[in-house]
């Protein structure tokens, strides 16, 4: 994988170049090459050898004098830890708060590792970083002190507490409910929050000493009521033990109170629960209620909490493609060792002969290079979605930028979590009944990888987000943007051997465009958006086929390495692209049937 | 799920009419129902309940005075007891033996209660009937009386030992010795067994107080050297406690040592294990060597074993059929009563106004859609074949329903473990979270149907079977017998509402069949199968949408479930069929890309 990743980096998407940027600046390809050796050992040393016993060891409550504690085991403390002491929490940030003023392209890539080694034992820091990087963004210069830059040095962890039992994909359904106390308190005008928080990854441990809770919850309006609607949500930090405004502990505990664990297919190694806000288990300052200090205007919580929306889509879908990729080279070196049959010849075969490694199957290799195709591809877009943030950020082209991206994030949110899966199914097949027992790991990928559907906007969610919303935003600005990059790849691809491919891609980039005209001719968003699924999966094989296009353009040389590139370039247009004319064909003629079917005829 | 099959058998299938045939003259629509109505019973009372339970108190191996023993939950035990007490483990044989003289059409619908209800626990039934089966067609009377009668009775469970660690797919390569010790033996000529058999489902337990085991071995030739390839397998019946001919237990211990136990992904409720036999841990007779009684002639024990290869692969068509149907079920429910978001209307969204059941939601219709297409259409398929299993025994027509079901059967085994995977995966996707939680079934669903793609012959294998066996043996005469049921069912479709479906699936057929000649037009194996699987997919979807349409023009009349058939039907052509082009495209033009990709590309 490391010599993918550093020829996507380096000498596709150049990123050598960013160092020519004044935050980048003391910056060069070395450090770079570094920062990805260190988190590269630490994920080996610290996360993959511990990635088995994280699920196997589920997390649990232990009950005794100081309450209820969830168990985890050592490893993943350790983990965590040495995650923590990398100084990778921080790598983005600012040189002044202790960042390494990474680019977003470069922490994406250091990430990686760690979501390949152990998934799950990842999510804390990602979640921690997530939050941190919010409050620097939405904060106040004492909320960034005391929260931010003790999350970012590892000392407390973090959480994101959305959903709630009743409000899942829909959080404007939310009713966790905030009253003002006191609108003067250092730490940010003071409420007390009273509500239910489900599916809180990282929602309790002790990992670290404490746990910022970033909670959307309701302002009610002067006449008591909640305010319908997103419009009505605000953001709030409720630490699970309070602190002063010199980030000291006051020893007293917040009323956040452990209501359950998830006990889930997969991604166990990451606790899941279900967290009582303000039920009164305990009383911090003399009364029930959970205290939380308010980030940012009443109102715009939401808005806050999806600002950094961008970057924890590519970290989900980064995440997708790493359990793929983990798969993948599992059922690599199997199927390079494992005798079984004789590959078939014209002459038949010759049982008297010795088993040959399955990798000479051709359904075997077939299997392998669709995953392959799938993992490598998704890395691609991934690093490709992080570097347009590179963009958004530091370039003067981050209109443009933005543009793109907007369309990309629903695809890198969506298309690894399903064809990594698929390549994770793929990977338990090569290894034939080897692969169905927890003797070997790509079982537990394809458990782990299952999730990545579900979490952070459901693949229904991003299908209606991309079809619903960014391609047709500011009249279609940013999916002709997305086109034109598309159709740059095309050009410089009919000047070579890719310009059969260049013209298949250019055929398919004018069926996505047609059926998202003919999905939208009625104007009737419940016509356009019943069949937002099959578009959002025609849209990702349409980009992949573009990235595998471009990235096919930049390999070099007949190494093997090379070859392998342009192999899986070529099986993705052979193999997968055609299959977008099923998908469009139910856009394009705004099929009715499943938005008619009444619920009585299931 | 039993309307739809009382639908499928008596009005679509018109199973009533076999009652006018003599093997099932003692029967009537009323007896058939009433078999089902007990399997219905004791599906609901005894397996349902434990499912869960099988899977979390996972096979384990006691140790003590007599030795090592597998503890089973006693949900397990009171199950499978309950089966046999029902007779079905020998539903299909004959009076005298015992049985209930049942169509194989019959004898499937009854156990699909039971692979819907806990697939694993239901799996030990399955192997002993198949067992029995193999044994009333290939056994001496005297094997019949001692050791088939006593299965099916239910007294003693069987096995089917085939896989060894080294091989699996290729049997062909299996080293299990068998030496000849006493060709007068009243139970068979008797030999001594050694070797390592794998995978063996059902291989130790203590539900019965004794296991047949029939195990594929090798009889070595006059130079005491193992015959290469399938020719040199025979087939021998092992009992882990050593009978006489009255079928008493003599108290003798067989050489057949428990070495292990697969701990899996799914399926957990079936023991799978790793059996020694004749590694000296017993000395039957006062020797070492597991003791094995010759089925039929020797170096025929693979003609044998695949004697009831049809019945099997249907048995697990079916039961991944059962795993998507249980998960349809759930889903739906869920999705009837889970309230979240509103539906998308041209009028905006209200978000003052209740949240709606998530079945409202176009999308989640769209996924219980796709998995009614997929359950219902994949319990068409097994039934139909396995009414042709019953043309093949009891009509005039057995030649053609030979044909048919020969090209058929690959289609059975693998079309549901792919597609009903797949329903399972959806179901999760309907819950969201709570799907991916342990809290609901889907999860356990999905892990135990990812098996069904590897046993029973993988995918990979099924795929060579239909494209370099079935469509071209006896000169394709056995794809034009089922071309030509697939044509009658176009011709009646024509005069009616279902045109359009009716010519795109003769599109469709004539696609299959313009891919399958340009596969083999250049004569070359190697070539034609390198997309053997793409091509079973193709060939898979293709026969579903006949059998979709074949059941539309069966529906009559405008109720609700009449309606929801006709749903699933338009649902299948206008989302599947056209999947078949992407699929065949690479089988057509014999794409070479899998089969020449060296190994150091990856």
């Amino acid at each position: 994988m490391r010599q993918t990743l550093d020829f996507l980096l380096f000498d596709w998407l150049r990123i050598s170049d960013l160092t020519t940027r004044e935050r980048f600046a003391e910056h060069s390809a070395e450090t770079f090459a570094a920062v990805l050796d260190t988190c590269e050992r630490i994920a080996r040393d610290k996360f993959a050898p511990f990635n088995r016993l994280a699920d196997t060891q589920e997390p649990h409550i232990v009950s005794d004098a100081g309450g209820e504690r969830v168990h985890l085991p050592q490893a993943t403390h350790d983990a965590t830890r040495a995650y923590a002491e990398s100084g990778m929490l921080a790598a983005a940030q600012d040189y002044d708060v202790g960042g390494m003023q990474l680019p977003c392209v470069i922490e994406m890539a250091g990430n990686a590792f760690f979501s390949k080694a152990s998934v799950a034992m990842g999510g804390y820091a990602m979640l921690t970083s997530g939050n941190a990087s919010l409050l620097m963004a939405h904060g106040t210069p004492l909320q960034r002190e005391v929260f931010a830059k003790n999350e970012f040095a590892g000392r407390w962890f973090g959480t994101m507490c959305l959903s709630e039992p009743q409000a899942g994909s829909s959080l404007s359904d939310i009713t966790t409910r905030a009253e003002l106390e006191d609108e003067g308190d250092v730490l940010g005008a003071r409420y007390r929050l009273t509500g239910n928080k489900m599916w809180i990854s990282g929602g309790e441990h002790e990992i670290t000493e404490n746990i910022i809770h970033l909670v959307l919850a309701k302002i009610p309006g002067p006449d008591g009521k909640q305010i319908p609607g997103i419009k009505g949500i605000s953001l709030f930090i409720v630490p699970k033990w309070l602190v002063n405004e010199r980030a000291e502990l006051t020893g007293e505990r917040n009323d956040v109170a452990l209501a359950g664990l998830n006990h889930k297919l997969g991604y166990r190694g990451t606790t899941n629960c279900l967290l009582n806000f303000g039920e009164g288990r305990w009383t911090p300052q003399g009364r029930k209620g959970a205290i939380g200090y308010l980030v940012g205007k009443p109102g715009e919580g939401l808005r806050a909490m999806f600002h950094m929306m961008n970057e924890a889509r590519i970290g989900v879908g980064l995440g997708a493609v790493m359990l793929g990729y983990a798969g993948y080279e599992a059922s690599l070196e199997y199927a390079k060792q494992r005798p079984q049959g004789r590959p078939m010849t014209a002459a038949g075969k010759d049982a008297a002969s010795p088993q040959r490694p399955i990798i000479e199957h051709a359904d075997v290799r077939r299997m392998l290079l669709a995953q392959k195709s799938y993992v490598e591809g998704g890395l691609a877009l991934e690093l490709y979605c992080a570097r347009l943030v590179d963009e958004l950020n530091t370039s003067d082209n981050a209109a443009e930028a933005q543009a793109v991206l907007d369309v990309l994030i629903p695809i890198a949110k969506s298309w690894p979590s399903e064809w990594c899966l698929e390549a994770n199914s793929l990977a338990i097949q090569v290894l034939g009944g080897a692969g169905y027992t927890r003797d070997f790991p790509v079982e537990q990928y394809w458990r782990d990888n299952r999730l990545n559907m579900i979490h952070e906007g459901t693949h229904g969610i991003q299908g209606l987000d991309l079809l619903g919303r960014k391609v047709v935003q500011q009249g279609g600005a940013s999916l002709v943007a997305t086109a034109a990059r598309v159709q740059a790849t095309i050009e410089r691809a009919m000047q070579t051997d890719w310009a059969p491919q260049a013209n298949q891609l250019a055929g398919a980039l004018a069926q996505v465009g047609g059926a998202t005209k003919k999905a939208w001719s009625t104007g009737q968003p419940e016509e356009a958006l019943a069949n937002a699924t099959p578009y959002l999966q025609a849209f990702g094989h349409t980009v992949l086929a573009w990235l595998w296009l471009d990235v096919a353009l930049a390999v070099e040389g007949d190494s093997d390495f090379a070859q392998g590139k342009r192999a899986a370039a070529r099986y993705f247009f052979a193999y997968e692209l055609p299959k977008i004319a099923a998908w469009l064909d139910v856009v394009a003629r705004r099929e009715s049937l499943c938005r008619d079917i009444k619920s009585e005829y299931f």
